[in-house]
């Protein structure tokens, strides 16, 4: 049984950008040549998050518009920001919610994801970020 | 240490049906008779998440029905619907909030879950479906 | 490779109390001395979550009342409540909502956490409660 730790840099565009990162995890476990165990991706900050979607321009429209109506980037007085004078109040409001790590198992050397399932960094920064991402496989 | 894949079929009825895969679980510990670890229990698909509840009716009518409130299934013209002429973006977007994975620490070959909180699938898609779930065992 | 499982007691407020619990987490991390590996953060119970979060007054205060928006304490009649008798239906799907588990790699012997990410246990229970709080190190 191995353990690699991996660190990769992900650039977005703020504002709820969903960045496809399934091909960015797929090439770390091919490289490695491990065949049965589990790849846990993790994002490093407090305002963004890690979870997977069907990757398609619709669902990238929905997903900042559903949010918009429960966790509003204005018109909302949030404590955080008055309290420090951020502007990104729901951004870790957000990310506290889809939580900053998924795991994923794979068997005889690939993700078993479904066919219209990606695995997604959601920045929901109010800001261009460059993110850290950590993928760790564990397996054999 | 070992490692154990294994994949269960489920059978649901979708429209956010909750399905306790805790006996499943359970079960699958026991028969592979390790002691302490770790299971992580993971949903392919784009539509479906796994989750713990306390398993009981009244829970079952209640999530459904907030869920209506925040990411209603009908009544909002999703980017997704319009763009491939399906019905259920709304299953995609609550996918993507509640995650696709769980994972659950055992030792002296029990999973350490609470009296009250079960293992779940929850099926967000709008029609029946039968889901493949992975059940992945790490431990000793 | 080695696992560590360790229980640990954390009292809470309860109604949406968020309790920092990364300084337990670490020095669990340093007693062990493992360099390599990841953490399970896990909470035993159907009405508590574990997450990440900015640890400041302000996001404490602005995560209670987004969540009374749309999984509201009060005011609306739970099957769960009418059912059992009980006042926290809310507290169980805010539990179901933001999960029971999250996953932290660490590497050098250290999480690798951001300087604004703290783990944390948010307890939506209506009353203070004495949580077990699971902490699984696998790793080398």
């Amino acid at each position: 049984m191995k353990i690699i730790t991996e660190q990769h840099t992900v650039k977005t565009k703020g504002n709820c950008d969903i960045v496809n990162i399934t091909d960015t995890v797929m090439a770390s476990l091919h490289k490695n040549k491990l065949k049965q165990g589990n790849v846990t991706v993790f994002v490093v900050g407090s305002t963004a998050s890690i979870s997977t979607i069907e990757y398609e321009p619709g669902l990238k429209k929905d997903l900042p518009e559903v949010l918009e109506k429960f966790i509003p980037s204005s018109g909302k007085n949030y404590h955080h920001n008055a309290t420090w004078g951020d502007h990104n109040g729901h951004s870790h409001l957000r990310s506290t919610l889809f939580g900053c790590s998924q795991t994923v198992p794979f068997t005889n050397g690939e993700l078993m994801l479904g066919t219209w399932q990606q695995i997604i960094l959601i920045d929901f920064d109010e800001r261009p970020r460059t993110r850290k991402v950590i993928i760790q496989l564990i397996g054999e």
